[in-house]
């Protein structure tokens, strides 16, 4: 078996290695930049890992895996448009540097990308592979639609914001999962085990960016209070919204709009109400909750236990229980 | 054997039949305008064309024919964002009618559903018709990016132009008739020829369409004239502005950009121009050209000659040869 550690320099190996034509230049030239850039490559290390745990030559996955870090990658090219995003992992997004034209066309051919990758997997094991990511990418696009929607709505009800992050964070992580599972052969009943154990695992992971944003540490590079300042709908507005009097609704819907206010202003008038209603706690119980569920979903499959070791230790450290 | 008709009809009853999720509404909607609103279907009908010249139960091209049609139909609605264009085909253009943010997300979505359809092509045939259909897929958006790239290029050489078509529009007429025919399946020779044989009919196509952009008949519903009003770089002007005189190029490269003229006065100045040169009947020359290229192609398949009557009199029927 392998680490997370050697599968992700695995997986990151692979990617230096692809290639991609070099005409149209405007059209390949974001690809390239957008790929470089790193980020965690969590998906593609939790579909090499979920291989893993039944089989050891994970090298079979890198094609799938790589298909999905492509796909992975087009969305964020695609949402930085839609949210009018200047700044991408600590440098100027696609959309700020050529252009939204230039970030709509580079998008779709990275879109179709990540299909000629998934040309690599095996015919046997092809229309299966297909299905699932395509239905996944569809999710992923669902989810980030109804996160639109949730601008203009005046109302979200905690359960309507947790099936918008299940589509638009779970689903790629679910998937890159039960096709990593898929590949190695496992049953149809550890598949839709490992399913749900990614479903909690992406659930508890973007909880924990909505934490992130508003409690972060600024030493990690991004700025604290990016959500709070936009009125974003995130997990902790959202549940203090419905644990709110009417007083706190008001800050926490109006502070952002405020002309009076600077924005450590209204930073700190914002947290002020999460921390009285204690969303931050809740936030974490949330996310608590939902690893500990995924963990011991990983204790029902039908293999020994040390096989699924080191995607514990990786999911762990995907929340900061432990590095 | 089936008539172009009967293909179209065949193609047009599977089209309504097939279904899409109701929600997130404002993705999904968008996709059902695009595909409800008609078009020649040229796509869907050579695949099931080129199928026809070998075996009879057409059928059979359904998903991939319909997975065409669908990302056809992609392509078009994000090409109308980046060319701001808010009308298509007679109505308001999903951009115009939605905005840009929900156009972006229900095009991706609409390439996705694209890809679905493909899941329908039996598995035996789909690592062949999924890496045709990639590759096809990106040619489309390296020659849209070529187009785009040609606005701010000063200079255009008409080999130039016939590269960006080629890959623009050619390559999916010709991805269509090799996928049609791969699903018979054709001979590799075949196959080689019917490529050949649908890059010269889409070429053809193109400078059709370029062609009655200025010399349409107002009849059809199409505003004549548009192309010169946006000092579009289409093959008429390509090629006058390779044979202008100096004073003559001065004309077609500025016109569209003067302030003292009238919409109907700058078309008359250019078409006077494109007649001095002869650039209508020289573009008529290249699509008759292409054409019976085409025809010759289609005579020279292993299969009796009147297995591809259909095919013929629809190519011809394409360029107006005859209805």
């Amino acid at each position: 078996m392998k680490t997370p550690q050697q599968i992700t320099e695995i997986f990151e190996h692979h990617l230096a290695m692809i290639n991609m034509p070099d005409e149209p230049q405007r059209l390949y030239a974001p690809i390239r930049y957008s790929l470089a850039e790193g980020g965690k490559r969590m998906r593609p290390v939790l579909a090499m890992l979920a291989y893993n745990i039944y089989a050891d030559d994970v090298q079979r996955v890198l094609p799938a895996a790589t298909a999905i870090e492509v796909f992975h990658n087009f969305t964020l090219l695609h949402d930085d448009i839609m949210d009018n995003a200047a700044v991408r992992r600590g440098r100027p997004s696609v959309f700020a540097r050529w252009g939204s034209n230039v970030a709509i066309l580079s998008g779709d051919v990275m879109m179709i990308e990540a299909y000629r990758h998934l040309q690599g997997v095996e015919s046997k094991y092809l229309p299966e592979v297909f299905e699932c990511f395509n239905s996944m990418a569809a999710r992923v696009c669902e989810g980030q639609q109804y996160d639109m929607d949730f601008e203009t709505q005046p109302k979200v009800a905690v359960a309507e914001y947790m099936n918008m992050i299940e589509l638009k964070t779970a689903a790629l992580l679910a998937g890159s999962v039960v096709i990593g599972a898929t590949l190695a052969g496992a049953s149809a009943e550890d598949i839709q085990r490992l399913n749900k154990f990614a479903t909690e695992v992406g659930i508890a992971f973007q909880l924990q960016d909505d934490l992130l944003d508003s409690y972060g540490d600024e030493q990690l590079g991004k700025k604290i209070g990016g959500d709070i300042l936009e009125g974003k709908k995130t997990y902790l507005m959202i549940i203090s919204l419905s644990h709110a009097t009417e007083a706190q609704r008001e800050v926490l819907r109006s502070t952002h709009l405020r002309t009076d206010l600077d924005d450590n202003q209204k930073i700190a008038a914002v947290k002020e109400v999460y921390d009285a209603i204690g969303a931050r706690a809740m936030t974490e119980q949330q996310i608590s909750v939902r690893i500990s569920r995924a963990l011991a979903i990983l204790d029902t499959l039908d293999v020994p236990k040390e096989r699924t070791e080191y995607m514990k230790s990786y999911v762990e450290s995907l929340v900061g229980r432990k590095k």
